[in-house]
């Protein structure tokens, strides 16, 4: 791991398509631009190479799925590689005939893919049918599916937007040794929502991904899609992605923090040596009652007579 | 459990002196006037019968402890009692010669003490030095310390301070069943510290606190000490407590917020009925995967090969 300073990019933009080839050639612009502004981690938004298609329920849209080496891979290494940067990108994955995985790879540059993480809390509700088309991450290995990817800027702890709700994914990963906690998102609004009830919303989610850097210790980075998308269903009201990308310090401080309609490119200097600081000021590692937490592995402990 | 609404308070109160009598005497003022503004349930802060004596490590500091039947006890259970509602109090627990506890009592009405929380997260940092004085709560029983406490306004999750910190800590409880998450708290800046840091500090406290009730769908209640406590450490710069006690929501937003210096009296109305509805729609239980949690029990696992 480097241990100067680097320049990481969160990008937030628009999916206006299913058209791969175009949306990767957006992609592949705004990366160029970060790495111009000097970015060398760059983090893209959860499944980003098509709209969001778990609006429905609709075989054909596993036809949008690729295998690792798919074509989305292939463009995104062959810019790493060209620009010799690290970049964690998002696909909806082919496994096998119906096993679909939410996958994010980490690409490090001439290295090609350095690890993968497969999306292990997976999301169903009005709007977002994601268990009809993501197995949810396997538990398998030591790590049991949180494991951390090493690149040239440390371990990358990666989980994919649902993933962001749950305190004990980001434990997991900062235990495996994270140094940063990274979120690919695809959420938003029901446009048919009140506005005091969006903003609820999507102040709870920022608010719980700045506790996992607080609680852990280490930055967070969250990419999130920005714009409308209409659903293919009669009758539904399509989401509005409200953006908000951000990167936040190991306090849960803001180092940068784009706002909810804007396309773009949003960079921080990642300063790698002040998670050590925090976690000697605020040292909650040491304290941690792993004698008391067996409970935290059981479904529900409410029905316990004690 | 009352399927209706009631009034909570969190007492945010400055402690001037140690002597008990005139601390209990103020809190005592400050509990009867949240029951005229209709409070029912009154959250006081931790360790609220004396001023904040972990500044220093000092055998003598080991007599303002009291058994769970003590002066404090006494003095709340006898309120709690008269005025019909639910207390939680915070106190120095002697348990034994040489065992000592921090701990909260929940009081309800006439029934006195219903449970106890002894805090299982100690803290250890220049100025509060608390493992000098408490040991942990045990890890005994089913639900190994972390068990609601049954009060007629549902299963209060009551942890204590540096819990706070602990994701683990709030998930346990709403696991065990716990309808909120309250903690009384004595926590405060180094005033030497500067603005910015001091900033810092305090919003992840709150935002820590705000996700623990966003991650559960469970209101959270905050009782902190305000006010300037010097320490009796030559050279040493004393406690500024930071206040900011609050009540949220399930979905972390703002039901109640003081600010860092008033002394005062926050009350807000609970909706007992909005955490089914939250995690209706947020269904975070449904999907935590139990079967990829087990290494939330250890240590580390960063040394782990995989």
């Amino acid at each position: 791991m480097r241990s100067n300073n680097f320049m990481a990019a969160v990008l937030q933009l628009a999916i206006e398509s299913n058209d791969k080839i175009k949306n990767l050639d957006k992609t592949e612009l705004a990366i160029r631009q970060a790495v111009e502004k000097g970015a060398e981690l760059i983090v893209l938004q959860e499944l980003h190479a098509t709209q969001y298609f778990c609006q429905q329920e609709n075989t054909e849209c596993f036809d949008m799925a690729e295998p690792l080496d798919g074509y989305t891979y292939t463009r995104c290494a062959a810019l790493a590689e060209e620009l010799d940067i690290v970049i964690v990108m998002s696909q909806f994955e082919r496994r096998a005939a119906g096993l679909y995985h939410n996958t994010a790879q980490v690409i490090d540059g001439a290295e090609g893919r350095v690890g993968i993480f497969r999306k292990m809390h997976i999301p169903d509700d009005p709007g977002f049918y994601e268990k009809f088309y993501f197995t949810p991450g396997d538990a398998d290995g030591p790590l049991a599916g949180f494991k951390p990817v090493q690149t040239r800027f440390g371990k990358l702890g990666v989980l994919v937007c649902w993933d962001q709700w749950y305190p004990e994914a980001a434990r997991l990963m900062a235990l495996a040794g994270a140094d940063m906690l990274i979120y690919p998102t695809a959420i938003g609004w029901n446009p048919d929502d009140e506005a005091a009830e969006q903003e609820r919303q999507r102040d709870a989610w920022v608010t719980i991904q700045r506790a996992h850097a607080i609680a852990n210790g280490v930055p967070v980075l969250v990419a999130n899609r920005a714009g409308f998308e209409a659903s293919p269903m009669a009758g539904e009201s399509g989401i509005e992605f409200w953006g908000t990308s951000f990167i936040a310090g190991p306090q849960g401080e803001f180092w940068v923090l784009a706002d909810a309609e804007s396309e773009g490119i949003y960079c921080a200097d990642i300063n790698v040596q002040r998670s050590e600081q925090v976690r000697r000021v605020w040292p909650y590692f040491r304290d941690r009652r792993v004698d008391a937490y067996a409970g935290l592995t059981k479904r529900w402990l409410g029905d316990i007579e004690s």
